[in-house]
């Protein structure tokens, strides 16, 4: 239940508050050319502490592998890697011992274990995601090799949503701003409504696009691992997550067929679509045209301040937690996204050797 | 690649065109009672020409069992089932043999394999969502011994949508009207904007709802099979299906944290939250709330109608469909949903017995 | 549970006094052509009253194709298949009913799911071993597009052992003897001993070799699924095996390091090793050498004699079963045993093409 | 491909000359206490250094853990662990580096992923098997709730065998003997044999039993995972082994019928049979008696002495290897053996949960 893909497989363990954090990559190839410089620089991305609107924990998030690299590449055998925690401050969590947060894994997660690590949400924690990152790094550079491009950014954060479509935009610029939107104007409006839910000790939502760039047509399944649905299901398993669509989603439900068939042309020997409401996926199976997607988060549930609850006996209380919190998860989201789209192509590449004799 | 579920598995086979559709349920306990007479009907609801609304193709759709069930219960082993395809006009198909129809699984799927059976989309045709509602069926089965109900409507067809929240409605009233929505005025609107699509030659999307109810706390995992990540996975797989979402979804992403967490409140002894933005799922486990999501339908891409296309020469030509296809899948499709929820529900109603010692 | 290999994958279904016995095998790579008289002339090899030394039950075991073929070729998609079973005298079995019979998997099947499906085993019967044949069919067939052969053919029966290796031997002469063993003379003693077997309403079990020839280096897999693991997974799995050894097998640990050691020369530029206590695979990879495994099959276990044993409510009382069975399932195992060998390695031909980049 | 198990997973990384050695256990259920002292214990046994018979590396093998316990109890999370290498003499491999061991995984290595790391055979070493110690360790805690035992000990060396049954032996008394075998005046004659041949830099062969106590009725699987099959498939995944049996194994095929049957009679209202011929297995579930089963370990390949093999560029050449090695494998094995022993029956107690309604 903590392995995630199946032929470029990653398993993940640990708590927020134990040791670290850890997993194995099984499935890689061999001879690839591991950087461990850019492995270093995607935690770096999701790391805590990065600016002025994400908490101020301070984690090294510092990544060892363990095994499965030899003189730089990838030996085909499997990868192991721990980060160790560091700026752990359990004791905020004491208070919590007894007590169910709303709208947090607190209360299911007790009743489906009988047991509970109160501390920081145990398994439950978004610092699980560390994992992801490495796993996804990896996965990356595996398509790097075929020269395909896996970028996010922050679409909208509440009610303030980036208005031009992707493609009227330089998504390498979503880097420069450190809310992780392409969209100067937009960004600073976001980020200004991050700092207001900080200051009022609450939280805000928001969606994250992904585009995935350079997918060959022919990745992908026609039955129950569609393209797609493999990449919704690893967006819903990230934290918060509420939604997801790809292509002309919910919006597109609105609209005819005539209006919404993409029509096949032919430019310079290559097939591409005129418009592209399936976002890259026709049937289950990439058509070698973006593959662009969009995930809903929800505001995160930990608030600063005095909430009604109930503790572990059922009886009414209240709770106002400490601790160093993000008042938007998204723009630590934006790598966790990535890597998790990075992964199931990587696994779907794996796949693709195999359709024919 | 064709299996679906871990503890509960479903595996399909079959091809529109070809002799029939079929499929191994592995994994059901041995002890359930078979209501054949409940299955059938599932399929009943599913089946082409049982409304105006629908695709007037006529197949009596009756599922034959050949294993895994003894004098009318489960015996833990596999149980293997077949649908004959009857009404097939393969011949209303012979002048796609060399065209890739827009939007259609037709072009990736000749390059993911290099062989393509065009006779009606073959492998990709929703012809083999008749297993699923054969697996579906035998999960309700299952879930029915726990009071666990799963009911879907239809939420919106087009920009036609129902205003009232499910708590507002009587679900069991969807199947009074051909449209399966449970509000009368709405359901009127929707089969005339259905019959004008049909008039137009065209095709209309639209939205459909799921509510589980009865699920205890407990059912889920809270990584990456978190139980919305299973159910919007079991969603995305079905034909057309572009989008999922739970809870609040996208709209929640608007909220603030204050506005969105859920509190928990103790009502005769049974905990409940006063809110259900959560949809019955927190951390990625049920909390014993109404498990309610949504699902996007894109218009399905068959238009009765030309248009410019390429060949597999990649040659510019047009198309014109024949054949007898639904304006919108919407209506048939409300049993579909339900069985991917079913089968998902069943899958981790076993998943939960091995959480505690 | 009822699935084999993990991306040649074969699911199975049936029981021996139902409607029949059917499977999907999924992940068979597309464009491989699909011969029906093959697949049919291997069934032939395993169905009863096939000569005086089997059972004399008579079944045609003519096999359908459901899916997943198209004009004789496969399409990447699931082949459903299915075999009706015709020869039922499941009255024969009445008076089993409520009796466990000795060394059978009555009592720990009614212990295990609480029903029994007492009619000739259910799904423990060998008739299940069918639909491996039709899997192993078409794994063979895919084999042969790389010039790969299984052969195996039986080694002893009771005491009566082929003395030579099978380097002495030619294999394909087997199949002219009903005993499927290659050495006449010995055959003739096999097929004596079975004969005095059923005279005496008695069984017989023995021993099966099986010899792979053309892998080329590198499949398999260093951990645990070593190719002989998989191999002795897979022969453990079939019915009445009490064993498995591969090249040097128990014999060779009494032999020292420097007896047993197989040194690597090379011949016209090619890698060979002088001797094959290997049997073909060093650290669970093959070597490119022939690979040899021997299987034991313990006497079955239904005599058509009285035996003591006891009944559902553990009282003792006799049993005398009654029916048409094999005497000696050697003959009959021998296309199984290939089989499941050729279905483990059409599953690592799809494994070795994702181990490099 | 480098996990094992079903339910009760463990995943393992690691080379016998990178970092370290670790793993993933996943699956285990809430509320196990882990004594940790007990899993230390199990690595001791199978650590060098430990007698004048095995090699005299030193490692201290021990066991970090990372997560999935708190408190002393598992949380129902993954359990990720791991060992540090420390007494790695990695150059006294440096003259592997371009030679391939006779018998050894180097060639085939090499040919399947074209990189190895030549330091100690990498991921082939049975080095590896240290994380299984730690995964049959917390198996065997949780089979301990059941009391079910599992005791294995070694049965032969080279020529010299055991003679009586276990059933006449003291299991308990096998950890006495620095061999492991419960018959003192055998152990002697068999630690002369290890001493022997590694006075003559040569290895020597043989088999380990395994007896497993107290399961219940009802564990395992008609099928494809047939209680043994499983376990064969264990057995056969640890380095050097080359067969396996369990009951009355290869020596059963020579018996009839009607002495191999296990007559059922029931003492005490218990039932048990006459004999066990079965091996406490019968149709691929547990019938309550003993499974006992036997492993064939190879005489290991590395032998320090000179030999001829053959290098990277296939050219002919001498090889006589340093480093410290054992001269047989057997009494390092006899752990590792339960280890994977209790591996595949805490899957299988957990797959008992869910075989009836």
């Amino acid at each position: 239940m903590n392995s995630f893909g199946q032929l470029f497989k990653l398993t993940t363990f640990g708590e927020s508050h134990g040791a670290g954090i850890g997993g194995i990559i099984d499935g890689c190839p061999a001879g690839l050319a591991i950087d461990f410089d850019f492995i270093q620089s995607e935690l770096n991305r999701r790391k805590p502490g990065q600016s002025k609107i994400t908490t101020q924990r301070n984690e090294s998030d510092t990544v060892q592998f363990y095994s499965g690299i030899f003189e730089g590449f990838t030996t085909g055998t499997p990868i192991g890697f721990f980060i160790k925690n560091k700026d752990q401050h359990s004791n905020d969590y004491n208070n919590l011992k007894d007590v169910y947060r709303p709208s947090h894994a607190d209360y299911t997660y007790a009743e489906k274990y009988g047991v509970r690590d109160h501390r920081g949400g145990g398994r439950s924690s978004a610092r699980e995601t560390i994992a992801r990152v490495v796993g996804g790094a990896v996965a990356k550079l595996l398509l790097n090799e075929m020269n395909i491009s896996v970028q996010a950014y922050v679409h909208s954060v509440g009610t303030i949503e980036l208005e031009k479509p992707y493609t009227d935009l330089d998504l390498s610029t979503a880097e420069n701003s450190i809310v992780r939107c392409p969209h100067p104007a937009t960004a600073e409006k976001m980020i200004a409504r991050i700092e207001e839910a900080g200051r009022n000790h609450d939280t805000v939502g928001g969606t994250i696009a992904c585009v995935v760039q350079g997918v060959p047509v022919g990745w992908g399944s026609p039955v129950f691992n569609k393209l797609h649905a493999d990449l919704g299901f690893a967006m819903l398993g990230i934290n918060a997550v509420k939604g997801f669509e790809y292509g002309s989603g919910f919006e597109g439900t609105k609209l005819s067929g005539s209006e919404h068939n993409d029509i096949f042309v032919t430019e310079n020997g290559k097939v591409k679509t005129l418009t592209n409401h399936s976002g890259g996926i026709q049937g289950g199976i990439s058509n070698g045209q973006d593959i662009y997607m969009k995930v809903a988060f929800k505001p995160i549930a930990t608030l600063l301040k005095e909430q009604n609850t109930i503790d572990k006996e059922l009886k009414a209380t209240t709770i106002n937690p400490k601790g160093r919190h993000d008042p938007c998860v998204l723009p630590r989201a934006v790598p966790i996204v990535e890597s998790m789209a990075a992964l199931v192509l990587a696994d779907h590449y794996l796949q693709s050797k195999l359709s024919r004799l």
